[in-house]
């Protein structure tokens, strides 16, 4: 599998970002994780901050085989950035996986890949997506992966892996950070 | 409270240190990130690097009122930093909070902290710890706080806002990361 791109932004949720740069890569796959600014070290809502690998900005021609969005207040100002709209687009028409954790599916929605789809995202998203699953932490609808929030950051990253590494992978990697095969969704 | 003091070392897991981070920083509580290396960007096992707010030699005379070490295979090393023991031994002997994960928990065993103590920590440390306990994701004995490993990164940051900001607070914060109360260990 090619690498996985992993877009950073000023006031990311911490754990939301972590979660599957860490679980991914343990599962062995090639994580890219860029910054949205023009910085590489990019500060999330809890004032923590993680350095980027590349600035998007270098890497928007490179060729990713996913991509994943974590959730919190940033994507408030993300929603305004076309070249975030159209990379998502771009991913979903050449039928390449999509995921969004939180507020991130909101990003999805602007995209217009949420049409019909199950998704999950923060209960905060309920009056923008009306249909929001709020039971699962995990839902997988076509090649959109999506999350609720903070909580699941495990299960989002081994939700992820099991799709883009295979189940068995995923379950070495929860059996290595302490946790029963029931922990991948 | 006074601010908690969070060790960040080379080759520290990320989500057992940004778990509690996030939490107890979403809790209200003042999380103090001291890099135990000399440099205060930290790269942890999964070549994720994190910036910390001041160095350990900075702070070493500096009031806290709880200490949280992260696991990782940086834990070989800093096995060996006496400036790490000696302030595990302090802390204690104040009666302060000392909270570990995955590996952490073998600083606390040098430190002859685990002594008749209720102790979790990563299935590897079995021969070092034989009495580890490998059901719960979260293990309180007096002022001691451990947990398995990554994926209970939530858990320990639950775990810990509880007796640092109370259980009402970290029910609080577990429901706007879309976990429910039994998830507060």
């Amino acid at each position: 599998m090619k690498p996985i791109l992993l877009l950073l932004h000023p006031g990311f949720e911490e754990l939301e970002a972590i979660g599957p740069m860490d679980i991914l890569r343990r599962a062995g796959l090639e994580v890219t994780v860029a910054s949205t600014s023009n910085k590489l070290q990019v500060t999330g809502r809890n004032e923590i901050s993680v350095v980027a690998d590349v600035l998007l900005d270098e890497v928007a021609r490179m060729d990713f085989d996913a991509i994943v969005v974590p959730g919190g207040p940033g994507v408030i100002e993300l929603r305004k950035d076309v070249r975030v709209l159209e990379l998502l687009k771009r991913f979903a028409a050449a039928g390449k996986p999509v995921g969004a954790i939180c507020a991130a599916p909101l990003l999805l929605k602007d995209s217009g890949l949420l049409e019909g789809r199950r998704t999950a995202a923060h209960f905060t998203c309920r009056e923008e997506i009306p249909d929001l699953e709020e039971k699962a932490p995990f839902v997988a609808d076509g090649m959109i992966y999506t999350s609720r929030g903070a909580g699941d950051c495990v299960a989002f990253g081994l939700g992820l892996a099991a799709r883009f590494a295979g189940r068995e992978k995923a379950v070495e990697v929860a059996k290595s950070i302490c946790l029963g095969e029931d922990s991948v969704p």
